[in-house]
């Protein structure tokens, strides 16, 4: 008998600058993606439910969610980027170039484009671009993201210190709409009858008032889906030994949430175009209720003559608790936010919504 | 910043009699909703697990569970008539018209059919008739229910009292067999060789042996995948204020677990035509373990001559406890019946069954 | 009112050596089974993910997992062979004859093979051989089982003992490639770049590091999903009273959450095409934390030519522990294996793996 070694993922020292990884697990998203999505999540954004919906917003089939692409593409890169990781520490430029349909099949790369030695030696921040193609090899999204990684026991301090350059924002003419949609036979009871980008103003905020608890099972079975190997959200014998004592829940699984529990008051954010940055703020667990708010941070005219604004949206999430019985969600000093020990998420994203 | 009011649901004093609200959110049903009911409730009843099933009663597709079409219609109508219900009182007149096949769209329009403000001058019963079309604009389902609604704060005492006509049950020319349907090629294998109507008589009633515990992602799963959006289902920090500290199980999910509990023994029991009324006697939570009971009290032979009855049945379903140990499952007083503490369903409805 | 029985399935008494049973309930497998199950278990196996992996191996369609389709088979011989049952006590000869995919409806003969009474004339070993069929009526699997079932009360005790031939393993030559598997296109990529059978030698074990917890509704959907109706596994209510006071994990879950683990190492072990057979050693409860541990025993050329080798391998699955932490997973004497008591799996399989 002789033991082999199991793979362990990539340490800091195993990544090169310029290199590209070909993730493993190319996906075919389905139709069955879609609706267990739905049941894990609450979503009810109604492009995404029906195909009489689609179809008056000028696509043959239902688009899949943008957020829901996603993850998946996201859980592609763990293997290779964050197995070994301390924190994922952010992302940007998050661009949705190209909608996603069921039976597409999305497989995912991913370039080194930073490296910086932390100076404990003990270890690094990687910055990769990802990039997710669709069976036809056309890019459909693409995103940068940085992770704290262990360097390997021994390696030697380079004392590296490359840095990438990240734009503060996804500009404005790379927030795509669909070429598909046309928004003219779009009929105010799909969402509700709803507020349309005309009743909102810059700095509007809405609590989202509904509240979701978190379930052992949804948020397992929500990373699963999105074949996200990262071990602490799956192994509670490993985590009984770590700070919490519990698994984590996927980050994701958070952003989701709380976007679906925005569909109440926001329900015609139709279309994620863009993420710009995120913080997951605080860890949640199984048990957290999550509840959202969410403040208007731009409104951009520049597809006002089809209909549509370029909405930009700045969701906060908080567990077991409301904005109302809190002295403030977070404090800022110096462009630095300071968070709330109870909100777990302050995601920057941008969508098309109907004027 | 401005701080926008959440939309809220509306309250008694918003409905206005003969007024039709359009729902929000049509959904395509898909047969991942099949597969995933299937998972979530134990369901096998085998005209919707098997096309071969299917095309041997002459169906082109498998047909939707018609308990599931149920769930999905009645979670449309949540949001615009029982987002602030204090109570969901019953339903009736529940007529399945049309099959429905995966990949049709639902859509759910709910007329308003009656008023009757509580003397208490706070709350009110609302009364609608809902109808789900397909997307053809075809009619499928529609049903009558009425739900305790709040006041809204400081709303004037008005006193009306608009009742409207609530059939005792659905008439046997009202419950419709899908014309596709054909039973010559029905084999009693399909359904485990179970008795079929000319095995039954009237006033048979079987405990159907089987428990199933409830966990928290399944009534949680269902009642998103639904898109039923109340509250008490969800929100564990806002349930912890609540009279039992729990958030309760969506009763629908309780109707689906005791149907398909009653598989075994009923598993002819094919096709369901009319849900006549229902009660949720009491409340479920997770951890409880149901059982159920039916008992037949109608078979009619109209269509005897092709070779189907149409059967009423009377379900109870019972919480952590069996009739056996139970001296009654209630006591009936001037046709009102008392529950026994640990029978959470009683649901009359019809079903096609093979003679 | 007539209280009628309930069917109870069938005891030791009922079966006759030479009949067959044809199970109710064929199922009509969907890709919404596939992401089901890969939200369930956590599976990356990537020709049953991506569409482009499968049409690069030669398929039009993606296959469904063989785990997957074992499970739903074994399911429906419950009702029928093992409702009455005190222990499965194994299974032999699982042969995969022909690929399965989405669409394909299967339903299940068994046929009595065996029948030995125990010494203590109250239970006996009931041995079957099942075979799935496709709606082409084509076999795609057969396995035997042998399951100890009770007597009715008051059963004449017969002495009956007739053993079925059992092989010790399925022989090389039936364990069959699919004729449309053409390994030539694949790409190392799909799987992680992972060792292929050219890296492995008989003899090497590996542990595969990654632990996943079982929650309530991860096992309760499987195992309803595969419609196993055996009542340990979901009615609390009637475990409260049993030797560990929890329902049983379906030991086919555990199979496939060790097989999923088992990616990590083994990726490239893409088709299985037999178990030789199977231990359930100890029973996993919710909570529980199960690895995964492999060696390889055997490596078959026969397939050399076309790029593939037929690997053995023994599959072990330990809860809340690591082979690190124990003295041996099991001691043997005289060919019996005498398991520690955190081993809960051990599994003889083959695969088909590229060279």
């Amino acid at each position: 008998m002789t033991l082999l070694a199991t793979p362990a993922g990539k340490f800091f020292d195993d990544f090169i600058i310029g290199e590209t990884l070909q993730h493993g697990v190319p996906r075919t998203i389905t139709e069955a993606d879609s609706i267990l999505y739905i049941a894990l999540t609450g979503s009810r954004f109604s492009l995404h439910c029906a195909q009489t919906v689609a179809s008056a917003a000028g696509f043959n089939k239902m688009p899949i969610d943008n957020f829901l692409l996603f993850h998946i593409a996201f859980g592609k890169t763990v293997n290779d980027v964050s197995l070994n990781a301390v924190a994922n520490l952010g992302y940007a430029e998050v661009v949705f170039t190209r909608p996603v349909f069921a039976q597409d099949t999305i497989a995912v790369t991913s370039e080194v484009i930073g490296l910086k030695e932390n100076s404990n030696g003990k270890t690094g921040v990687v910055y990769v671009k990802s990039t997710a193609t669709n069976q036809r090899n056309q890019p459909v999204l693409s995103f940068k993201r940085w992770v704290m990684v262990h360097k390997a026991k021994g390696a030697a301090v380079t004392g590296i210190n490359q840095l990438p350059e990240l734009a503060a924002a996804v500009a404005i003419e790379q927030q795509h709409k669909p070429e598909q949609l046309d928004i003219q036979g779009w009929q105010p009871w799909f969402s509700d009858n709803q507020r349309t980008a005309r009743d909102f103003n810059v700095g509007d905020t809405m609590f989202h008032r509904d509240g979701i608890t978190i379930n052992d099972s949804d948020h397992s079975m929500a990373t699963r889906m999105y074949q996200n190997n990262a071990r602490v959200h799956f192994d509670q014998h490993m985590m009984n030994d770590s700070k919490h004592g519990k698994r984590l829940v996927y980050g994701g699984h958070i952003i989701s949430l709380c976007r679906a529990l925005s569909y109440n008051g926001f329900g015609n954010a139709l279309w994620l175009t863009a993420i710009h940055g995120g913080s997951h703020c605080n860890p949640s667990f199984v048990g957290d209720t999550i509840y959202a708010q969410s403040t208007i941070t731009d409104i951009d005219l520049t597809l006002q003559d089809q209909g549509l604004a370029k909405v930009r949206i700045n969701l906060l999430g908080i567990k077991n608790n409301q904005p109302s019985n809190m002295d403030s969600l977070y404090t800022e000093t110096a462009g630095r936010k300071s968070y709330h020990s109870d909100v777990v998420l302050d995601i920057d994203y941008s969508v098309l919504m109907p004027l």
